[in-house]
């Protein structure tokens, strides 16, 4: 089933069910008002969820809404956890190799994964406001989350996979220029990683169909930077550690309560042994802007393309092997912020 | 006036007003029903809470429930943003004196800031249940947090301090057997910093009277190990960076949401230039196991004090200037955690 958030006077939004062709919507009041509360009672209320899901593909629901992903909130508006991962290792390589430093080998079996903020998340279709860009360095990420039920800790990679309860596309908003200060006082990120957007739709793992396998989602990612295609890699190919094994990592000592947010990191081919090309180049290019930067600064020294200015725009979607759109699409504009 | 969460069956607890004297305590459906609820609508829902609290105090509550700590909940069981700053610059300097690193001169000016997991808070008195001792290094760190409402992106330090709605006390519970691999990746800390453990109550700032002022709370936090004590370090002494401050910090490239946890980080004071004394020779002590275990390796090369074993037990409370204690006292014991 697909389920989203209306922006509504309320600080957790409205929980609506979305049909299967994102058209039409219908809020559940009586099942649960926000998606929290269903996740907090996942067990009883996602079958009768399932099946306001099913009236609504069907026709049966008398005056449904149309669903606009401009009303929506991230489906989770603030959430009790989100746990980031890096589980495209050759991501995490070429950042290295850009800044000439080896990765120790030790990444390819631990994962690298990073606890997020996640009070105040952007909606999808929300402004990014930052006080600055030159100086920020403000890139996307373009990713796959999950959302989990409880997790108990300690829980097997086995084990893990049966804790995911829905799948969302994610814009880990990251602030480049801040990164290097942050890393380098050994913290880790904070300042650098300012509100998250979520896709507007949240989907169960049985809409992905076949393309949900081993943990990952088999199909293509598309980012696109002001109407140009950015990148379409593939999120199942060269995911180092699938959804499972993120999840056992961010439970090795704590339990994961239910609606936590577990993401996979930047999604990125490797390809051929080597780096990816640019979509204009015919290859599946990239899933943030670093990445482009590193490529460029690998092969001529130099990075060229600039970071986000005020007024772009960044687009993130994912469509089905039919074509069709699965989680609705992120799409944000940078815009200066000018204060409280 | 002084709220805490009672554990029932639900996820977030049932809301009480405790009396000052932490004797009594009331719940107030009528007003909130959880501590998140009464923060999402504090400006409508304060002083009623407050008129509870003066009518609790005075005897005016027909049959007010016995306060006991042991049923507590985190004030907050979940929460929505857990930002823990390192305010304590000193207990910074003696960790990297400990290894042999100088300490940058920007840690006096910039704040050191980690961002927390909040999705599954220890009640005060739940056991910290861990897979293992030895290797993990299992340590307490006492400290002080405040709770704050919205904070808009960019609040400047003074005017941050407005936005701070309650106190508690922090167990950071940390391992430390696990930092060094988790900061040597870059990321920050992750399972290195499982579940925190939260005061039996939270107070709102005037119920500190003349020692919350500048920002800071200027009594003695005090710590015992197995029933000695092992800390009594002034929370006013050597704060290098104030509440306000680190809520600035904390949202300089985000908003945060209402019920949002900033810490103060491990509370230490230098005194008279050098490390302080253990409690036994005179000194206000330690705040963590850590700090003493720096201090003996600095003296003597060696580490002597060991971390948590199975069975330790840890207490933090603070009491205000005529010995009444304020927030009661959390109190947990390190158990084996023998799987899901």
């Amino acid at each position: 089933m697909k389920l989203a958030t209306l922006k509504n006077k309320s600080r957790d939004g409205q929980l609506v069910v979305v049909s299967k062709d994102l058209a039409t919507c219908v809020a559940v009041p009586g099942i649960a008002k926000t998606l929290q509360a269903a996740l907090d009672d996942w067990d009883a209320l996602s079958l009768r969820l399932a099946s306001a899901y099913q009236e609504l593909n069907v026709g049966n629901v008398p005056e449904p809404q149309e669903f606009d992903a401009a009303k929506c909130a991230s489906p989770l508006p603030r959430a009790y956890q989100w746990a980031d991962g890096s589980a495209y290792v050759n991501h995490v390589e070429l950042v290295r190799k850009a800044r000439g430093a080896e990765m120790p080998e030790s990444f390819w079996e631990d994962p690298l994964m990073y606890q997020g903020g996640s009070d105040t998340f952007l909606g999808p279709r929300d402004d990014i406001l930052m006080a600055q860009d030159e100086g920020w360095g403000i890139d996307f990420e373009a990713e796959i989350a999950v959302v989990t039920g409880d997790v108990p800790m300690g829980a097997a990679p086995q084990d893990a996979g049966r804790h995911i309860r829905l799948l969302m596309l994610v814009n880990d908003v990251s602030l480049r220029g801040l990164i290097p200060g942050e890393l380098g006082k050994g913290f880790g990120f904070f300042q650098s990683k300012p509100s998250s957007a979520f896709s507007p739709v949240a989907v169960t793992p049985d809409e992905l169909g076949d393309a949900w396998r081993e943990g990952k989602v088999h199909l293509p990612l598309q980012s696109s930077l002001n109407g140009q295609k950015f990148g379409v890699p593939n999120a199942g190919v060269d995911m180092t550690f699938n959804f499972p094994t993120l999840i056992a990592h961010a439970a090795k000592t704590r339990a994961l309560g239910t609606g936590a947010i577990v993401g996979s990191g930047t999604v990125s081919n490797k390809l051929d042994g080597g780096p990816g090309k640019p979509v204009a180049e015919g290859g599946v290019g990239y899933s943030c802007i670093a990445e482009i930067r590193m490529i460029e600064t690998i092969e001529t020294g130099e990075a060229k393309t600039p970071f986000m200015q005020f007024g772009d725009r960044v687009r993130i979607e994912m469509a089905d092997e039919r074509g069709d759109d699965i989680f609705g699409a992120i799409e944000q504009r940078v815009v200066q912020y000018t204060g409280p």
